[in-house]
């Protein structure tokens, strides 16, 4: 079964705002086993919503709309449903009435304007607002129409305590379940060209590839009639493809490379530290997104100029006027130099040009090295990356992070 | 002159992700005076895109969408879009060529898949990516249709590049102005407090007040019939709001606050050094973001652990025992050691605790001391945040940079 969610306001359609309600609905919806396959924002507009609304409804067994049910001139999700549908909009004294008892406790008369909220599709029943003035609007027509208020904690309660009651004795008994597989170290097209002929032999599970920054994401949705059923297709499909990738794959729970290598090196009871050049800080930023790094985060240095790689990090003058700033040389020698410092297990470092202009060593932009210091030797990598300062920098810190994955792992950097 | 944005992709149809690319594209499609009338996102389905578009062209002017050209099965844009359109799909050998240079460059085969990205609408014009596989395509049609790639660094370079351009020579008149100021050091809701009075009495231009991270951006949007008056009436409507913040505006033209910070350093020939405690890189980071900053920014100390305080910065043990590691005597004692050691003209310490949990000093969460060492003396400046962890972190740079501002201005930091 599908749905499909359209948001009204024109505040939504601004360079500042996105429609969040969208993201716990789908949520919901997902868990009931129902797909969202669309979503819509439109202004305060009652005939392109009415449009919306009536395109929605030929497609999709659900439509919920939220927003546009207060009481003012630009609230016209009730009047363009009422049109969608081709029905009337009837007057509810009873509503008008708790409205304004709801004004009353709040030592404040109702204004006028108000009566609007009293107003319901014909047929539909209407959904009480504990939380707000705005009644919400269950309609059902060829599928149903659910019309809820815009505020998300008055969207949340309705949708929770009036909604998903009525949803499950709709819904067929489906469930789906989510495969989430995090890889980092291959390009995307060639993670495709390997698990393709795999997952392209299912319709379900669904399969969506998304990358960036160095990341991808493998997710497989399977819908079937059971938790059980579901779960079963998921292993099936999924096995071949974990095991094509193998540790190319960091996470199987959603968990960012920072946490994953947080947690080994916790495990491990080791400590790392960072001696960065190019990223700038960025990779010890990494680092302590996770709370509870202090207890393996160490500290770092940032040396970015030459003189600082010399003075704060011991990095030998003469190597570093021989080999450049961004070489394999001056790599080991910063992991060398962050190690002896700061007594860490591991340090990494990084050195390179993140553009967009290359620097007097020559080396084109994008080239990066890692160096990983540990208690038995220092290892640096080379990378050739592609893109702009901050797509250049953010590889570099994911190269970084799973350099050291890898050695976490027992396998050669 | 209207337009609607088409973003395609499942995974912006799970629980987790909202389309974001639509904020850019929104702002840039106001400025020149275009109006975005309607948004949605629809899964990698060929034919339900392929209806949108079609719907969407049947109403408005121009129709952007972006993502899903990418390699694979799922990227279904290119097919969707020849469809609606009833136009073929072609092949050019001479995209297929430069994804593979740009393959062979990064030292690598382009794998057979790639080739999807050759085939180009019948018609329409290529546009290059400077910075990832995937061309984007503009296609005119009854309007204008518009294909861009989903990864926002990609997206922003071509609507720049390739595409604001043409549009310029597309929309009638140029008659939106738009005066941008950036503030910080105040809370959102004292500023509107301020400047209220002043642009309430507007309804042109539209005031609109967009605050995070310890940033405010005030923006006045003056739409008149021609250019003069817009301006004339920005500075009419701006001059009051100007004269009230004083010199909590610290950008007139959108710049971020490490660009302005960054401009003020190079000016007066000065350097920059940084120590961090809680935020761990990210004041380094964000220093490092500004192209050239190597000619400010010598380097930094991510002094995470106690020990590394002492050890690195030289900070006296005793005073970190007697101050405790949050306090103003720990961050100035770190700034001054961050600045003899980098011989820096500044030096910026920050200390303090980014929660979720309070440590062992026992400060609460959001607990934050900002050192500035110059020439002259070292001074600390605490403040509390109230928020997560990011959000803490965030502040905690935002008030670092504009401790550095407001000492470059000559002012008390």
């Amino acid at each position: 079964m599908n749905a499909e969610i359209i948001a009204a306001g024109s505040e939504l359609l601004t360079a500042e705002r996105v429609d969040t309600n969208s993201l716990y609905l789908t949520a919901e919806l997902n868990n009931l086993g129902v797909e969202v396959t669309a979503k819509a924002v439109i202004g305060d507009d009652r005939d392109r919503l009415a449009e919306a609304v009536r395109a929605a409804l030929s497609r999709s067994a659900i439509v919920i709309l939220s927003g546009g049910l207060g009481p003012t001139e630009d609230d016209v999700t009730r009047e363009a449903v009422a049109l969608a549908l081709d029905r009337k909009l009837v007057f509810h004294p009873e509503i008008a009435a708790q409205i304004e008892a709801r004004f009353a406790r709040m030592k404040r008369k109702m204004v006028e304007v108000n009566r609007r909220q009293a107003f319901v599709i014909e047929g539909a029943d209407v959904l009480p607002n504990d939380r707000g003035t705005a009644p919400g609007q269950w309609v059902e027509e060829s599928g149903v129409v659910i019309l809820l208020p815009g505020p998300p904690h008055e969207l949340k309660a309705m949708f929770e305590r009036q909604c998903l009651p009525r949803l499950r004795r709709l819904v067929p008994d489906h469930s789906i379940r989510t495969l989430l597989l995090r890889v980092t170290g291959m390009p995307e097209s060639d993670l495709d060209q390997l698990i393709s002929p795999v997952y392209k032999k299912y319709l379900n599970p669904v399969t969506t590839i998304l990358a960036g920054n160095g990341d991808i994401q493998v997710h497989l949705r399977a819908r079937c009639a059971s938790v059980g059923e579901a779960e079963a297709l998921l292993a099936e499909v999924g096995a071949p493809i974990e095991a094509l990738l193998g540790d190319k794959i960091y996470s199987r729970n959603g968990d960012p490379l920072e946490v994953v290598v947080g947690e080994m090196l916790h495990k491990a009871h080791a400590t790392v530290a960072v001696a960065e050049s190019l990223t700038g800080g960025m990779l010890g930023e990494r680092f302590t997104t996770v709370p509870g790094s202090s207890r393996y985060f160490l500290g770092g240095f940032l040396t970015y100029s030459n003189a600082m790689k010399v003075e704060l990090l011991g990095v030998d003058p003469q190597l570093l006027a021989h080999f450049g700033a961004v070489s394999s040389e001056t790599a080991e020698a910063m992991a060398a130099g962050a190690r002896r410092l700061t007594k860490a297990t591991y340090a990494l470092a990084v050195t390179g040009v993140a553009g967009p202009e290359s620097g007097e060593d020559a080396a084109p932009v994008g080239t990066v090295y890692v160096a990983l210091a540990d208690p038995e030797k220092t290892v640096a990598v080379h990378r050739q990356f592609l893109g702009d300062r901050t797509r250049i920098r953010m590889f570099t810190t994911q190269m970084a992070l799973d350099v050291l994955r890898r050695r976490l792992m027992g396998r050669a950097g």
